[in-house]
């Protein structure tokens, strides 16, 4: 008879509920958004939409319904009734006894959460400590999937060195973005971070980043940078949904200008939130 | 108030059973083995087990007691009672809400199936056709983690051009291995393969592989091959758990010898048998 064993419980394979042959945790055979609301306003929705459209393209999956997806978050967003509110999914290829190959029948799974998204002041107005780890991802970065092991192992990694993001280095030695972040560097009136390739995730934060930097006067170089350029940098932030524009204020240990949240990156964060609003 | 949406239900965050807040699906935050039995008999059980810590070790979950996972699967190989089963168990660094950081106290998931395994005769008389795909994963393949979607994209490609496996080709030309099986050449009497390196999972199989080659007087040579060189091999194989030794007759559209299983492969497979017996 063939068995699953759940912790230490024996199930006949019959009897297991579908979540457990999951291909998102037997492949990470999935792909997944991250979105927020400002105040009840979710920002970037229909980008948000599209680049998950984009990623589910990118790795075969089909079926899926955009209108339905949106329909599901704005439906699940209302539920919630949160003001500032993490709205998390995933869709997966679907669930079946484990096989690299799936069936073309197979049911696409869906899930989301929720969720309330914690007060950030703190780093918002000190900044963070960041230290760089190799970059161990795959080579198609800029597909938004589930397959995270290397973004966690960098993190935990930080962690143990009392920082908050790790700042991912290339086999060429370039900086390619933060484990969770896209990562940016200002130097004058520059504004640097690196060129969108199959290394990078096309970060939606990252664009609107670029038009506030545009908006208040830094020329836009699209260009990698060292670990040694960024240290050097006046400058330094990382850029994410959850907690829009953060100041680096240590790199590796070295203090980027006068250890506090620069001019620049203060304006830019200001010129970010009027997007949100 | 926090909610889930499961497919279309909406579901309270307190009300969600943990499997479906599994870092397995979240991030492949895991590692997994595939062991089989042959007539009753588990192959190379204490090899597995230790792989799998060493797996455990490289992604820092701790607490996992190896005497309880070899006792568990003794225990649903026994209740299943299949002369030749699949075992398939991963362990992941268990469920919480979504986020890169995990508490130290998180308490790690464990899944186990036995399941029977497939005849596999015409594969193993006959050969089959293989073709080549970018190897696009981490880089830290030496690792057996949940994180398998470049695998899954290789053989999906693989499929559609009718082949069996996709053997992966790195950024400087070189076969690394298929997308889920180690690969070999054999030219005169040299049995070749990759090097095992963080680009290679050490597998078992191959261990035996070469072993079984020492065995009828081959010789071992442990260095990349370009596809090029694949295609001009006497003979070709892949070697996994769950089918041993499977002769390669034809390579992105070539064919391999004579288009049917070499003769030394064809010893290496018996010589591999004697082996699980």
């Amino acid at each position: 008879m063939q068995i699953a064993l759940v912790q230490d419980k024996i199930i006949p394979i019959d009897e297991l509920e579908l979540v457990y042959l999951d291909r998102g945790v037997f492949f990470g055979d999935g792909v997944y958004e991250v979105i927020r609301s400002y105040n009840g306003k979710i920002f970037a929705l229909e980008e948000h939409l599209q680049r998950f459209a984009a990623s589910l393209a990118a790795i075969d999956i089909t079926g899926i319904d955009i209108d339905r997806i949106r329909a599901g978050i704005l439906k699940a967003v209302k539920a919630a009734d949160i003001a500032d509110a993490k709205i998390y999914f995933h869709v997966t290829r679907g669930s079946a006894m484990r096989n690299h190959l799936s069936k073309d029948d197979l049911k696409p799974n869906f899930f989301l959460t929720v969720t309330e998204l914690l007060d950030d002041t703190q780093a918002k107005t000190e900044g963070i400590a960041v230290s760089t780890h190799p970059d161990w991802r795959w080579k198609r970065c800029d597909i938004k999937s589930l397959n995270l092991l290397p973004n966690v192992l960098a993190r935990r990694d930080a962690a143990q060195k009392g920082c908050e993001e790790a700042i991912l280095v290339d086999e060429s030695g370039l900086i390619t973005e933060g484990a969770g972040s896209a990562f940016f560097a200002i130097s004058g009136k520059k504004l640097q971070t690196a060129p969108l390739t199959a290394n990078i995730l096309p970060s939606i934060t990252r664009k609107y980043v670029i038009k506030a930097g545009e908006n208040i006067g830094l020329e836009i170089v699209e260009k990698s940078l060292t670990p040694q350029q960024a240290a050097l940098s006046d400058e330094l932030f990382i850029a994410v949904t959850t907690r829009d524009v953060i100041a680096v204020v240590k790199f590796d240990g070295e203090s980027i200008g006068n250890g506090k949240p620069g001019k620049y990156t203060k304006l830019l964060a200001e010129e970010f939130l009027s997007f949100t609003k």
